[in-house]
């Protein structure tokens, strides 16, 4: 029998469609690959030019800047969706509103090799891409103008990345971004109700339940949330109660790398290396807004910050656009089953 | 410059990139198609055995049921997403709500050619299509389980259209999808301030501009919506007042079939037969609820029915589920534009 499920979360519906129930192996197909000349390729070494001037980098001292020899190396997108330049205006205009199109649009350059994916790379090497997201997100929050940064991952063609060599991408945006709003206003709720973490109650639940858990060690759990919009969506959370990844120090980064490579090796090795979407939601950026100083200021430490994976399985089609429901054709428990049983290995190094 | 844009009637905003601007034609190329053999089509006649027996037909008189014939037929999808058999239930479990997956799931097949597609057809055998709609609606509202029916439309494999035969379907689901509580919502708070519909003072703005309107008629009007979230997104809207797609007659389904095959072709012949979702959202269906009576019945009219098209032109990544916030290489203003100066044909019968 087919079930709607709520996520607590996102205040949506699900459906989970068990007429239509599909495994693991019957995702694993051929997947179209960007195709890149790697002596074109922008992100490689000796073609830094290529790229707008970094911004951030790992690399060994007396480097100079825009050559090679880094590790992860931070540059503002070419074709950037949002623009660094200029005074944020809001308006309106009738029944409209506008605000213009300021922000920043990077991408993190995650290893100078163009054939490897971040599954692939060894957890100290995961850690410095971390970092740079982590310092990117401090940065940026300096300017008053930029509501949220989101960090995020495109991996594959059909998953809308467009360079096959492995980066991530980042928008600051001087709205704070509906999906974070969501969160951030049923914590919030929650919050006020309760005075308790909203994620630490949902994490309470699935780890007593225990069916939809993929990984847990001390500090982080992988899990498939109840509500699962996607098949093998899977989310990483800390199980400490901390708002806003930036405040991670690089000893918990380091751990925290350790986690995520499982998660992706887990994904991988189960789906045969799907495209996917990855996100990191933290809290906003932590400006006071004049006769809002209360709200603005206490509105993060209901939060609980998280990375949400979602494989690029099914297709999002009318029905989905039109209401707002998904139709995930694998049950979480399912899905969660497969990744917990998979044999991955994540070499112990320090 | 680009911009933000706030979309009233959806509650979210929309970043309109001009960095990365796209004009009609770099939308234009080559499209997946849906490899079936027509004898083994189940929508083509002679293979009405294959679908589960018809719950609606447009056939002449002496017919006999499940034999071809037929004009237009609807019938039960033979791999449902909620299935129409049991009780409903409703119940939590800890932080979790579910309900089971009680609904219907319906195929119209709009004609019995294979390869044609809704935007060929002639008027007035779109008209016996929208009449199918509006039958289907009608019968599945007597079922008190259902709280909402929603009409789609997917053209093409990268839509998710499974089969190239032409078809919609409708799903009943037993809860309101949320992108209509959303809908249902604004309008109730706009007419509760206002006693106006948020609709028809959007409409009114559109009209007066001018420079997002496709086409206009004494009865509709298409548009490319100001906040617009994907390139060439096209509304068609009843300027009349009507919350509910059912109260239409059958004169007024073909005044409508009429403005739908002009939007079909213009999109068609700007975008060279894009694939594309199309969406009909019209009022809830009207159970009142123990103790929401008034609330429940009132609803409903502060709604405004009309249609919803989104060909699929630019993939959905990260960024987008992580922020709920799309990115438009496409100002609408410039849609229109290109969709207004289309040359379509649309023959004038009765």
């Amino acid at each position: 029998m087919p079930e709607l499920r709520y996520d607590p979360i996102r205040s949506r519906w699900v459906i989970i469609s068990t007429e239509r129930a599909r495994r693991a192996h019957e995702y694993i197909r051929p997947r179209e690959k960007p195709k890149v000349d790697v002596r074109s390729c922008p992100f490689c070494y000796g073609n830094e030019a290529k790229t707008p001037p970094e911004v951030f980098v790992i690399a060994p001292e007396g480097r100079q800047p825009n050559t090679s020899g880094w590790e992860v190396r931070v540059v503002p997108n070419k074709y950037p969706a949002l623009r660094i330049e200029g005074e944020l205006k809001r308006e309106g205009l009738g029944i409209f509103d506008l605000v213009n199109g300021i922000g920043a649009h990077e991408v993190i350059i995650e290893s100078p090799q163009h054939d490897v994916s971040l599954a692939d790379l060894p957890v100290h090497h995961i850690q410095k891409v971390l970092i740079a997201y982590r310092e990117r997100i401090r940065d940026l929050r300096k300017d008053v103008r930029f509501r949220y940064i989101l960090v995020f991952r495109n991996h594959g063609g059909e998953a809308g990345a467009s360079l096959s060599h492995p980066h991530s991408q980042l928008i600051a945006t001087p709205i704070i971004p509906p999906v974070v709003v969501g969160e951030l206003n049923t914590a919030r709720e929650h919050y006020i109700r309760k005075e308790r973490c909203i994620f630490c109650d949902l994490l309470k639940q699935e780890l007593m339940l225990g069916d939809r858990i993929v990984y847990e060690d001390e500090n982080y759990v992988e899990w498939t949330p109840f509500a699962s919009a996607f098949p093998f969506e899977t989310w990483l959370f800390p199980k400490k109660h901390l708002h806003d990844f930036a405040l991670l120090n690089d000893d918990e980064l380091l751990e925290l790398a350790r986690v995520l490579k499982d998660m992706l090796l887990r994904i991988k090795t189960v789906l045969g290396d799907p495209p996917y979407n990855m996100v990191l939601h933290t809290a906003p950026s932590p400006h006071p807004r004049p006769g809002r100083e209360y709200y603005w200021s206490t509105l993060q430490y209901d939060y609980h910050w998280h990375i949400e994976l979602i494989p690029r399985l099914t297709r999002i089609a009318g029905f989905e656009w039109g209401s707002g429901l998904y139709i995930n054709p694998t049950p979480p428990e399912e899905a969660a089953k497969y990744l917990r049983e998979a044999e991955v290995k994540v070499e112990d190094e320090a």
